[in-house]
């Protein structure tokens, strides 16, 4: 184990009375206080705040999740915006949000539980699972002709840290992966399309999609009726990036027509996924709760808490995200 | 790719006339004519013949999956019996069969599919996918708290080579894994157990157990109410070995007792499974079709032919099951 340096001008700073942190925590949809332990024990002089519970007001950085617009705009001293996860598109569609670093949260067992479940999804196609869970209510003995995983094809849309680690695992277990991202990419034993003009060849030879994509602009929407006709007949979807990619409404359209096979969906356009949502009873999806993977709170704090010395610091922070791009 | 030279006496034998090898493809319980074509292609001077259509009783070889009582035992000139899998019990546990050679199918990709079975498995208890499964039924947004693939212990009973290649595949994803075999074994990163007197801590540890034992006296019913008592309360069933391995009411009992959390069932008592069997319908349990994994015809074919050239030219045939331990 290495011991990192402490970064003197951060830590006397961080040390004096006047510049001790303020820390928001900040969620409209979740209960936020899981973080307050974690954040204490990395730094013990921090003065923690749960919102809405606490005033907010003077905090220096904020925490957050899918936090309610208003509150970042009232917060006038606030010097960094920090996620719990990859993804903060959930931060960076505030209106109000203030002009100050937004930063994610990079670790690598995040990566390891998206792992997990991508190849569990890609099993429960390949290996008929999703056909066997269907047929136990009819108590049908079906055997299906059993293929080789090099027979099917996996194609990932994202090729960030997280597509690139599912692609790497996928392929030790055997699949023929793929790979589709708005710039090109490189690495052995995977095929890459790049953009709108590769998009209809990645598509057309993929069994399984697996999108990982950040939610931006341009993948708002994305699996959508088009896309889905660009599959071949039988290609199943599974989404682990954010549910506004996938247009519901044309997800079940598809399944229904009985072009693609199934899906196996982590995240949806409203979480939680509502009672009267028709994805619940489809017989051909298979619903998770948005749990594909945690990034570890430890992890969250020890990033946070670092990107809080930073800024205090005037250093640059850590994994912060570029605005124009979203991620 | 090697090529293998000719063996000349078998070459010989097999070419004159009188030694034309009649194959006889028997089964009491599945359509074996899948096999004529692949036999066909690797030995085409093959005198194929199909039970119970075709006289069978000059047969010098017979390829065989659960084959009937008093036909084997008709067959004067025959001089080996060939399984079509790694399990051979549904052969010697015939009361008649004969004292020749009796062997078994060793093909990599037979392994290859029972990794992706058992890693299905491990994923769908460790990552709560049999959770969701449920709470879809009750629209049910839960999220339970994540944990790593180390802090699950995952103990394989079987160490041959089915055993082996599921433990690196589960230690590869990142589980703890252990296992428990008749006789002690060693390998780096798995901790094993031997025997009766070690069964006990075997099972202590244990979260997820995978059968994958052959089926012999001594394993009959050994997944019954006693060794479910031993494992701790929660702990996961998954049987890929043979369907007597377990005692299904047993299982069931302690399923509805609660002290396991679930079960992932390939193979069973009866196969088909009976449409009456509570296994269909208890919400804890996963019945797939014995669809684990099927050795390849071709390669099946091509052990087989390998063995009949052998058997010819009174060579010690590969593959061959020791009928006092059973495999």
């Amino acid at each position: 184990m290495t011991k990192k340096a402490p970064l003197p001008t951060a830590a006397a700073a961080v040390e004096s009375d006047s510049e001790r942190p303020v820390v928001a925590l900040i969620s409209a949809h979740i209960d936020m206080s899981f973080m307050r332990g974690p954040i204490a024990k990395a730094m013990p002089e921090a003065d923690i705040r749960l919102w809405p519970k606490d005033d907010v007001t003077q905090a220096d950085v904020a925490l957050c999740w899918r936090p309610p617009h208003d509150v970042l705009g009232e917060m006038k001293r606030l010097r960094l915006v920090h996620g719990i996860g990859a993804g903060v598109d959930n931060i960076l569609s505030l209106p109000d949000l203030p002009d100050v670093p937004v930063c994610r949260v990079v670790d690598p067992n995040h990566a390891r539980g998206i792992v997990e479940y991508a190849s569990w999804a890609t099993l429960f196609f390949h290996r008929d699972f999703d056909v066997f869970q269907r047929n136990r209510l009819k108590r049908a003995w079906v055997q299906p002709r059993q293929r080789r995983a090099a027979n099917v094809t996996v194609g990932i849309m994202g090729w960030g840290n997280l597509g690139r680690a599912v692609g790497s695992a996928l392929k030790a277990l055997g699949y023929t992966v793929r790979a589709w991202a708005r710039t090109a990419h490189e690495e052995e034993g995977i095929e890459f399309f790049a953009g709108d003009g590769e998009r209809a060849a990645f598509l057309e030879g993929t069994n399984i999609l697996i999108a990982l994509l950040p939610l931006t602009a341009g993948t708002n929407g994305i699996l959508n009726a088009d896309l889905f006709a660009g599959l071949p007949k039988g290609a199943a979807v599974v989404n682990i990036g954010r549910g506004e990619l996938v247009n519901e409404p044309d997800l079940l359209a598809s399944l229904d027509a009985g072009h693609l096979r199934g899906a196996v969906l982590d995240v949806f356009v409203q979480e939680p996924l509502p009672e009267d949502n028709p994805l619940w009873v489809n017989p051909r999806v298979f619903v998770t709760p948005h749990i594909a993977s945690m990034a570890d709170p430890d992890v969250i704090a020890s990033q946070f808490v670092e990107n809080i010395r930073r800024a205090f610091a005037g250093e640059a922070v850590i994994n912060e995200v570029d605005r124009t791009r979203g991620y």
